[in-house]
């Protein structure tokens, strides 16, 4: 018999994608100018060329039974030592290959991470605003998801509200900073405030409490905004990082999971990932992409127009009178609607305008919506005067 | 804390692996022309050039953000669509773009397709020697997987034991052929034989028995062979494939999962997969690989060399006196030990003489051992004087 559980998902889409197909079907409508689709994070600038010449070297000159042979279970180990020298000449880390676990994006990484860490009977901590993908991902390894409340009036980190939900069961926390859907960077003070209070708790426990951080917009922060490395700040912690918004590749799926030399049983968790691999099914990425990876290993596309995108929109929203913490990475931010009711303010009002954006309910933060602002500037211009004839709708 | 079911397993690596790994020891001992390393399935010849120019020129001429920017959930259309002409085409079937699911290689459509039919409580039945990695695969849904012993006269089905053990609980039966590590391909009549009784049970208890077929050696089956499409035999049915060996590129990890449109709830199943890819973290394959693949869809590379070499060492090793199914497929054969105690014969005396074989133990099949051929002819040529010293030596 087929799966009940999963079968009657299918009914349930994301709303992400739901709000996606919608724009599609509106546009057939309206006319594909007179829609305006905020709801998807699809970067919107080119791959660097040296990816692409990457690639087309590595085709022309590699022996093609070698270059898409089987990786090893733990990864191409040239990927991994490229992965490793880069994070320790940008960080000060002291990464080595074997703590390096290449995978399928960040979901792969995150997978991975949260079934070494958390099961049956744990739980995992998040933040409000979060990634909703958290649910599965975290479901999936048996153990339960609890969201700690946002802090709205900066989206750094709820610290009381935290606090009070540290249980003995919590076997991990999973921060997403720069973060979905708030545009924020968590600040070096509340890294370290965060990191305190886990090691306090790893005490009074006695059991590891693992940090997962969940890094796919590490690279995309603006000018002069303090980012810190979150593993140089907890060693029970596990990087989880994505190229496909720094290197605008998220169709190849590839990231990595890496482990701090430091965390208790380092030298285990990537032989557990390869592992875990099994179970799922999930095994390494591609090859060629992890060899292509290493000639672009220090590089970003030209993320600059998403800091231009931010500061045009940010400046026009506010001076319409939309309530925004002014975002400082990422391609999104998280305006406070002007009345209570997302759902209402984004399915009809915005909706009929031609707006496709997203209610904040399914980030478990009611009362704002998400803009995805990795679009061409020039829509952003046409955008703005609806977003004002939206606000003096609803103020 | 760190799940100790995983940290516990990385003591268990695969006998394969092992194997694997202990040849780079010898050969770096024995000198590399003194090791016959006849443990893995890596394909031997390279992918067609079509292919490689279909990814050469996708790089040259595709705007690189369509190009490498997500592919939908349930994967490329064109891609989709291309893959169910191909199947319609050759095997007279019906499918439609949407009862195919791209997939991370074979190893990703199967624990989809397990996960949409089997969970807690099930039971899925496969038959011995079968591939050791559907241990984690089937357990990773919940299920336990019970394997029916080995018909070792034909490495057909053994029928008697497999009516036996039909239970009410068991929801499927996975199965794989041509198969790793027989070589042998399933007949018409085992096919029919196989489907019968499973229509048969079907009625009896009430729920639908659906058949995984595990297809990756499709296309790797010697001339003027009977080697029929499972799914136009049996409808509840899902069908596994991996390019991996036909296009050598088992790195790549591209294949897909193809849901039979007469199966019950056929509808579903492929959304269905598409949920499980949000717990498992899996997500489509690589998008540019999705749209490579179409333009060699039909094609595979030579793979003349397999029958060459199957031919050469099946009469040598028979007239060694080693016993023999003749294999009609893949690039595997499944000899005889002339001792019962295939470790001893695989691990000791094979080994001695620098070559590498798999005692059959990993496949629940005692008292066998495989040899994988994807290798060089010459590489045969040499091994066989020692297959005849190991022979005299046990006999």
């Amino acid at each position: 018999m087929i799966s009940q559980f999963y079968k009657e998902m299918t009914g349930k889409e994301s709303v992400i994608r739901k709000f996606f197909d919608y724009s599609r079907q509106r546009a057939a409508e309206l006319g594909p100018d007179s829609v305006f689709n905020f709801s998807i994070g699809n970067p919107s600038v080119p791959v660097p060329q040296k990816f692409t010449d990457a690639m087309t070297e590595l085709l022309a000159t590699e022996d093609p039974v070698k270059l898409h042979g089987y990786s090893p279970t733990l990864g191409q180990p040239t990927t991994k030592q490229c992965i490793a020298d880069s994070l320790n000449r940008r960080f000060g880390m002291n990464y080595e290959a074997r703590h390096i676990f290449p995978t399928s994006g960040a979901a792969g990484a995150l997978s991975h991470a949260l079934r070494c860490v958390a099961g049956q009977n744990d739980t995992v901590l998040t933040f409000a605003p979060y990634f909703p993908e958290y649910v599965p991902y975290v479901t999936g390894t048996g153990a339960q998801l609890r969201v700690v409340p946002a802090d709205t009036s900066s989206f750094q980190i709820n610290f009381e509200k935290f606090e009070e939900m540290m249980t003995p069961s919590v076997a991990a926390v999973l921060i997403n900073s720069p973060n979905n859907p708030s545009g924020i960077v968590y600040t070096t003070e509340t890294i370290k405030r965060l990191a305190e209070i886990l090691r306090t708790k790893e005490k009074e426990f006695g059991h590891e409490i693992f940090l997962i951080t969940d890094e796919p917009y590490r690279e995309l922060v603006f000018s002069n905004v303090d980012s810190p490395f979150v593993s140089s700040y907890y060693d029970n912690s596990i990087c989880c990082y994505s190229f496909s918004k720094s290197l605008s590749l998220p169709g190849e799926r590839i990231g990595y999971m890496a482990v701090n030399p430091k965390a208790k049983d380092a030298d285990y968790l990537v032989n557990m990932a390869g592992q875990i691999s099994r179970f799922t099914g999930h095994n390494c990425p591609s090859s060629i992409m992890q060899l292509a990876i290493e000639k672009v290993i220090d590089d970003t596309c030209d993320l600059s127009i998403y800091e231009r995108n931010a500061e045009l929109l940010y400046n026009a929203l506010t001076e319409i009178g939309y309530e925004i913490v002014k975002p400082n990475g990422t391609f999104y931010m998280f305006p406070k609607c002007p009345i209570p009711d997302a759902n209402e303010f984004c399915w009809k009002g915005a909706r009929e305008l031609g707006l496709i954006i997203v209610p904040g309910d399914s980030f478990e933060c009611p009362g704002y919506f998400r803009i995805s602002y990795c679009v061409p500037t020039e829509m952003i211009e046409k955008a703005i005067p609806l977003f004002e004839k939206l606000y003096n709708f609803y103020k």
